[in-house]
């Protein structure tokens, strides 16, 4: 039985995961750095540990501190939120030795779905669509046109030992191949040493789409339905939907079954994401999965009325689930906005400080999950993001307008934020329409 | 159609009125005090006019300024919240006459509603279970007799003229009767003059239980379930929920029709409230019809996902119904807890003055309502309510324990409030049980 439950993290997702334990008569420890003995967190719990100085890896990726915290406060469990080490398999595993229960799949689930090639490779063997690749190097020209005819243009060709976009050409048909094959080759030696090359399919402008998963210990698995993740800058998620404007019942009861297929595929317990790109024309694709709780989480909850933190300490408390696929139903629309520190007049970056005002929006079909207070000092060691804001209504059109209403209402003085960029996207014509993909911040804000 | 609403009220409801009309895209005008000058809804409204000085005869119930504002603003529609000029017929026909929609019924019966023997008159011919009485005076003891023993006992015998519980005698039996006959005659010539007496059934320690109704100007009329206000403080309701824990479905059903002839009975137009008494036995009864929005009105919308003030609006437009009786699905439990400035060690004693420090409570399934924030003096003249704190869960116990967790992230620095007091209702076994009454404050607090 799960008594006492180490929250390895901070910020908001320590909060949900305190509430959450609070709801179901579990006792909480917090850990800290330095930098947060006055965070919310800290406060809330029932004990509060100090792990180390403000850095991460000195005190949130501080693996021996934590579990000696989770020790001294006899802890029969670690829940690690999102980040830091929640999908740090060597992690999971040290807890598992140490007969703490790690709140979250098996640190063997967390390695495998760690290793890309090794995922594409289950998934495939388990027919979940994977983005068509040569699975293996293109050994030359003459193969790389056989693979592109075989893959079906637009393809990427892309360096082994590739990475941060560098060594990647993408081939919009057979007659840039040539160019492209030797220009990569090139490429990639200069950079990684190495002109060793493989081909993947290029899924142009996709929507990210992904699936909550819930499985139990007993080999159910169901799925929550989808949030659709596409809003992003620079490939981090600012505004998150659920449901997707763009799947119909049958795409979205396919892409439901691809998921669970994926999950018993690893025999997946605990909650996870797995992440589809779907193309212009509806094709889906596994990316990865993501063997964690998710930041926008809240907007399944919204529309499912299931509290997915709670069912993961019920998961890790060997209880069954509680509904099967049948009984879960989505209804409504709710959307989830990223609300950062940060300064969108300059690039986004950064702005930590101290909040010498917040009024925080509520009301019908609104909530706010946060860390921060009136008064609260942002340190300037973590991640911008300090609260999310929730709307859901009962279609789309009411969740938005909500959403708009809300930030409106949502004042942060003393810090720089992204409210009004966030107001801007959901006044957006081509957003209010549904009508977006991954370029859609890129292109529509310049950025 | 409605362009532009003047909210003719102050604190939460008028917030929570701004709110609708701005997520349906509606212009809105408060109005407010000269105490009001610095509130949340004077500044969340598109304008915001001062009707009068700080009392609420001088601003709030001043009828020709509030007529005045909608006209100079060029509002074409009231909303007229609860409390202040929210029952008062003779200002809806003011309205009426100076072609402002007053968002509410007719002026016509908001004023039958008020009259409450006529109102029983109305409920009896419409088959409304009333409760049952003399239906006139009680000439002499020998009558005293016959009606008790019809009505059947305990009964209530009380003075025509009274009012605010003097004058009333509670007879539990045939051989109390005479003693308490002349009795309460007495009591009525020395507290108002007039012996006139007589008599209606005693409802012992009932549950006070509303029906929520929302009718068209097309006829059609829908009940949203019920809300359970039974756990009150000298008739003051302090937190309620919804569904109640006593109704059987047959009941509910039963009642629910009941409530929808009764508002049939008087074609009513716009969102209004059925109060009934359940007594031990489940028998229900007719108590009073409020002809407006309710304190309580989210705990309704939680588990309908129907947002009433936005129906409201979109009635008093002229619009239809979305929904029948059957498409109307009650799903989860809601809680509701009034959080007021008061002091509970002292009475009960209202506790204005200036927050200090404000933290509210957030997360999956918590809704809040209110219109004070950090640094906000909450003025001595109005209503001590502050803010309403609502939970959502999957059943009662989740609701409940969510509630709990949020009341414990309540901060309220600066002034005193009734949270503690909450906490303690929401640990009480009886109250877990489900198992309360209207006297389960005063029995178990000894207040």
């Amino acid at each position: 039985m799960i008594r006492k439950v180490l929250i390895a993290n901070r910020g908001e997702i320590a909060v949900r995961i305190i509430r959450a334990c609070k709801e179901l008569g579990i006792k909480t420890v917090a850990i800290y750095s330095e930098a947060d003995k006055d965070a919310m967190h800290t406060q809330l719990a029932d004990e509060a540990i100090c792990v180390g100085k403000p850095k991460s890896k000195d005190s949130y990726l501080n693996e021996s501190n934590i579990i000696s915290a989770a020790v001294i406060t006899k802890c029969n469990a670690i829940h690690p939120g999102f980040g830091f080490l929640s999908e740090n398999a060597e992690f999971a595993a040290i807890c598992e030795e140490c007969n703490i229960k790690f709140i979250g799949p098996s640190s063997k689930t967390i390695s495998i779905m760690g290793d890309k090639s090794r995922a594409r490779e289950i998934m495939k063997n388990a027919d979940v669509p994977i983005i068509p690749g040569s699975d293996g190097i293109i050994e030359n020209v003459e193969d790389a046109f056989l693979e592109a005819e075989r893959i079906v243009y637009p393809v990427m060709i892309k360096a082994a030992l590739g990475g941060g976009g560098k060594g990647i050409r993408i081939v919009q048909n057979k007659n840039e191949l040539e160019n492209a094959y030797f220009t990569a080759k090139t490429e990639a030696k200069v950079n990684f040493g190495d002109d060793t090359i493989y081909m993947e399919k290029f899924i142009e402008n996709p929507r990210h789409i992904e699936f909550q998963i819930l499985g139990d210990e007993y080999g159910n698995i169901v799925h929550l339905g989808e949030r659709d993740c596409t809003v992003q800058r620079r490939n981090q998620k600012v505004l998150e939907e659920a449901p997707s404007t763009i799947l119909s019942d049958e795409l979205r009861h396919e892409m439901g079954k691809a998921a669970i297929s994926a999950a018993k595929a690893v025999n997946y317990v605990n909650a996870g994401t797995i992440e589809f790109l779907v193309d212009k024309y509806g094709h889906f694709y596994f990316m990865e999965m993501n063997t964690r709780i998710q930041v926008e989480h809240p907007i399944t909850e919204m529309i499912t009325s299931i509290d997915i933190v709670k069912e993961q300490l019920k998961i890790a408390n060997g209880e069954r689930l509680e509904f099967s696929q049948d009984n879960i139903e989505i209804k409504g629309h709710a959307i989830e906005c990223r609300i950062n520190a940060e300064n969108p007049s300059k690039g986004f970056i950064p702005s930590p400080g101290k909040i010498e005002f917040l009024n925080l929006p509520g009301g019908n079909g609104i909530r706010v999950d946060t860390a921060v207070f009136t008064g609260y000092t942002i340190p300037p060691t973590y991640d911008s993001m300090i609260a999310k804001l929730i709307a859901y209504g009962r279609n789309r059109d009411e969740a938005i307008n909500k959403m708009l209403r809300a930030l409106e209402e949502f004042v942060i003085e003393g810090i720089e934020n992204n409210i009004e960029f966030q107001i801007d996207i959901l006044n957006n014509e081509k957003f209010r329409l549904g009508d977006y993909d991954t370029s859609f911040i890129s292109k529509e804000y310049n950025l």
